[in-house]
């Protein structure tokens, strides 16, 4: 099944019920994609327009990296699910036997480092959306600017949702020297982009909002 | 068009283009609704297990909740495009004469005060939303308990999300001590329920995150 291709609502749905995918991941990287769509929408509604005639060459790279990260995020969706199923799989093979431990320990460890590398990329692309973000902002249509100030809250928590989907599977990890990479990973992630993200939020919030 | 029943890349592929509807008011709603399915997926995998037995009671009642709350979000997508149009067709209405200006201001405040509304339930839904999830990460099976965090962080976005829709339409009013009114209640709802749900990230976090 394309998660992408189901509709919002069962999505939704198929979300909130004990169907092992999608999970946190897949859907950090739906709200990616929306957040992203949004300041996409800021840089639709700016190019064209006389009065911001200077930023139209901006607009028209920001939007085909912002096109291209939408697309990214929804093969994300379908990544995450991928390596879930075999770490699902993995959490039920047997451990009666010391072969049968040592087996599952294998399969486990192999599993569980798929399973970080998806929301390790999920946050990678938020970090580039939340960039994106920060111009949109900044020098998109005035008439949109709240869509740039949304969308960049939506990146945020798409970012702030992936990490921990890495922290339970580096968590489980046996090999803690590459457990302790992953995290510092996202550590540095979640560090850049977190407060760059509530700048861009608070610039917007403070524009729009009047006594 | 029902936003909720297309694809989740038509509705991502929508959003990012310069069509009116869907909208961050919208997309708010969206999110929520994600938000919530999250919590309510804690909830799905701990009601049955005997380990859970004693919150068997509570999971059942906060999934009935999240379920509705689900379908609301739905809805309020879908009302945030219903109320957008005429406010959209508002802004294009002519202002030559006097009698132009006077209708167009009367039209404008009227579609002004629609336009607040939906961001201003949405608001309120995030709230219970985020109540909700603090019972889940709580109470819910520590194996599924990053959803809870997941879910509690895109609840959180949805509203800063929809608070600006609300900012975005009170700055334009002309009636100021009901666009004060409004602000005030969106600020109010962001004072509360915002710290709440950094409170639930953090705990998940912490309780996840091994050195």
């Amino acid at each position: 099944m394309n998660f992408a291709e189901i509709s919002c609502a069962e999505f939704i749905s198929r979300l909130g019920s004990k169907a092992p995918v999608p999970g946190g991941g897949g859907a950090s990287a739906l709200v990616g994609a929306v957040g992203t769509a949004l300041g996409n929408m800021v840089g639709a509604l700016t190019v064209g327009k006389k009065k911001y005639a200077e930023v139209e060459g901006d607009m028209i790279r920001l939007r085909e990296a912002a096109e291209k990260l939408q697309g990214e995020f929804l093969t994300l969706v379908q990544r995450d699910a991928e390596v879930f199923e075999p770490l699902s799989r993995a959490y039920g093979l047997p451990k009666e036997t010391e072969a049968q431990r040592e087996e599952k320990d294998r399969v486990m460890e192999a599993a569980l480092k798929e399973a970080c590398s998806v929301p390790l990329e999920i946050m990678s692309k938020c970090g580039e959306a939340i960039r994106l973000h920060e111009e949109f902002a900044a020098k998109g249509s005035r008439l949109a600017v709240s869509d740039a100030g949304v969308g960049a809250a939506f990146c945020k928590a798409a970012l702030l949702g992936a990490s921990l989907n890495v922290y339970i599977n580096t968590g489980a990890m046996k090999d803690r020297a590459l457990a302790g990479e992953y995290n510092r990973k996202a550590d540095a992630l979640l560090a850049e982009y977190g407060p760059c993200s509530d700048r861009i939020f608070e610039s917007v919030k403070n524009y729009l909002k009047k006594e």
